[in-house]
């Protein structure tokens, strides 16, 4: 016999009420009295439960009053409505089936885990409320954003985990190698002797596929990334992993405004859906995880984000200096403190700051007039600071070149990336979206350890 | 202005027609004669191109005659009907303004180039019409695999890329490392120090996510994966790519029949969405790369997969064996030759082959009563042989712990994995489905090195 989901019955009530079904489930609670018992079943489709009572007519009544929490089991019966209980129907059972017993030591009894305790079982977590609640979401955050670049006609790329470009700052990145870690191939003067590696040449795990991902933007016009970057930086941190996914649009003919549009367009877009998807998950976390979100969210969905330049907003933050650890001025880069005063103190909705001083920010993005700055915006969100950081790139070859000799990068180590300068270059932007901040802003998880279904950190390399 | 794309203007022409529009794009021709000239843009949204006419009353008339292949030009002008030409439209263009040249050395001319070329121009190959059609289609194979599984309420899951367990065959994985390979930390007695390392122990990129899938269809029933995957095979085949990606749904209250009604169906949906969503890149592929593509793939649509136990295919084979390099008998793993004789030769259609001898599958797989077989499942479709590679689960305790005796594998690596199985198990099955290999089976592309859009091989990574 098919079996029906929690969530078929939930969404659809009139199709199976009084009418025989089977269930199949996992056991969250069992209660009996001498003839009768409660299960309370969770079959992973849906956030809520499913009650259902069984009854001393059953062969194996006792088999089934003895089930641990975490049991499996197959529930053939009657859904009943339950007007005058909490739930708004019960499976009146006439088979209970064991699918699998639960051992005794079930690390997860009703009572509730900490966050830090259920790290420690990253196996066994989704089978909570609120890593049922966090995983679905984010699952959803992901569809979410496939369907609203897809929607666009946007070509979705798969930029490359593994790089031979150790030019993006080597000392953070994660070596991949084939060779014999403790016999490591030398060469006749000592060094290592790459040529045996497996490429051939010393590989890294990416830190963004952005520069490949531009690649492909002059020639699809608008394409997006979605897939992992990887960071070995030494930072033990509510909001670093070593492992971790962006998303990271990339527009040709188009500026920084169009690239802001699209940004704003984009979080609208996958808060509507999550909402809308995800009802009961996100009253949960409203309820239970962070008491402001909803009204924050859908605060968001109603604002027209913000405008200032970079300039402006340190002269806004500089009157309100005493406030901040880290004092503000002209040329600094923005601390979290700041980036959240400006976006809940002083412009109470998102933000963009565009902009920056060219030196605090990376080579390729494109100098404005002022010859000072360049045309880079973050977009900072209440409650959580920055969220997006993009920019317009540099398109003209001469600029782009004089940018790399200031700061001492070898044009022969980006060959390919001068070429798209050389051969119709275009005007063109993009930015980036870390997956799991994403993830976080929307859930209201304050650790990305617990966003993450199996995450990765200094010292942290479990399953 | 408001550019409009190539992909509006053939999707949707009578909004456009007679009227005065902007459109960006790259040129793929330019020829002139003394008053007027034209030229052919593409704007990387769609496949098919746009003529553009322009005449020696703009200013710049001369510097658009000396355009070379691959400059970037936004143009504005009436869009006009020409029922007389190849083209249904052409734009009479006001202005041609050159938004970057292309200089003379540019590697991509009108002819024809080889892939092998090509693939040496990674980063300008896209701009190509066989690039533009593969890439594309890859996007929306992605997709289409992303919207069959969420439709049916499916939970993506990032499963993670590093892993620090070495237990599937450590010979073929990349390691993961921050230490310094010139200067590798040893212990006492002599061995790496991988306390010393990021994760504090040895780490690799994960060839599966399969494991870690099943952990989360334990809490939510029904899961995909779809990440990247990694092999450091010394294997320089046509078919094999260092880096690549994959798909393994996972399945619980489910066997193998149901295994293979979701594979089934997943795959004709695919072929669904291509077929519809890109019909120009199709015809193309069907043209010019693999003759016979469009009428294999709509024969796949229309029939039933057959099904055949690797027993009954082995005895269908032997009679067959003078046809064979390699001679099939029972218990052998069966090569791609057998495989395609079966899906062309004898079904003509895709075919399941069930339940292989468990000494040439994996460890997880379910035993079947027989003791001797696995409930495994490879699905073969002709062209290309095996597609999809998948099995129930073993989800009894006893056995699984036996089966892992049996081959050496010690317990303790599996702690979590058993844990499935104590804690409330449930049958339940999956498979993967290698991306790529996909890929090449929609459009016909013989070399994965060309439906990747950053191939990573033996000896090559580049950019």
């Amino acid at each position: 016999m098919e079996l029906v989901t929690v969530r078929e019955i939930y969404r659809d009530r009139e199709k199976y009420l009084n009418k025989e079904i089977s269930v199949g489930g996992w056991v969250r609670s069992v209660r009996d009295s001498k003839t009768f018992g409660f299960l309370v079943l969770h079959d992973g489709t849906f956030f809520e439960t499913l009650q259902v009572v069984y009854h001393d007519k059953m062969e194996n009544f006792t088999d089934i009053c003895k089930l641990n929490v975490g049991a499996a089991v197959v529930v053939k019966g009657i859904l009943v409505p339950t007007p005058q209980a909490k739930q708004p129907f019960e499976i009146q059972a006439e088979e209970v089936e064991i699918e699998g017993a639960s051992a005794s030591d079930y690390p997860l009894q009703k009572k509730r885990h900490s966050f830090e305790y259920l790290r420690t079982i990253s196996h066994l977590r989704p089978r909570t409320n609120t890593f049922q609640a966090v995983f679905r979401v984010r699952s959803l955050i992901a569809y979410a954003i496939h369907q609203f670049f897809q929607d666009r006609d946007f070509v979705y790329v798969h930029t490359p985990l593994i790089t031979g470009s150790d030019c993006e700052g080597a000392g953070e990145m994660f070596q991949v190698t084939t060779m014999d870690l403790a016999d490591i191939p030398k060469t006749d003067d000592g060094k290592v002797d790459f040529s045996k590696d497996f490429f051939g040449k010393a590989t890294n795990l990416t830190v963004s596929g952005q520069l490949n991902g531009e690649t492909f933007a002059q020639a699809f016009r608008n394409i997006y990334t979605f897939g992992p970057t990887f960071r070995a930086e030494n930072s033990n941190t509510t909001r670093h992993a070593a492992e971790f996914w962006m998303i990271e649009p990339e527009i040709a003919f188009a500026d920084l405004q169009d690239d802001m549009i699209l940004a704003e367009a984009m979080l609208k877009y996958v808060i509507r859906y999550v909402l809308e998807h995800a009802p009961e998950e996100m009253e949960f976390f409203n309820s239970f995880v962070d008491k402001g979100l909803l009204d924050r969210l859908n605060h968001v969905l109603n604002s027209d984000f913000a405008r200032v330049s970079y300039t402006e907003a340190v002269e806004i933050l500089e009157k309100n200096n005493d406030k901040f650890d880290y004092k503000v001025s002209w040329g600094c880069d923005l601390q979290t403190e700041h980036e959240r005063y400006l976006t809940e103190q002083i412009y109470k909705r998102p933000v963009f700051v565009t902009d920056y001083p060219k030196e605090i920010k990376a080579f390729y993005m494109k100098l404005n007039e002022d010859g000072k700055t360049v045309a880079a915006m973050d977009c900072l969100v209440p409650g959580i600071g920055e969220i997006i950081g993009g920019s317009q790139r540099e398109d003209d070859y001469g600029i782009l070149m004089g940018r790399m000799e200031e700061l001492g990068l070898k044009p022969e180590d980006y060959g390919f990336y001068l070429d798209l300068r050389k051969y119709g270059s275009t005007r063109h932007a993009g930015f980036g979206l870390g997956f799991e901040r994403c993830v976080m802003y929307l859930t209201g998880m304050s650790n990305i350890r617990d966003v993450v279904p199996f995450p990765r950190t200094v010292g942290n390399c479990e399953l």
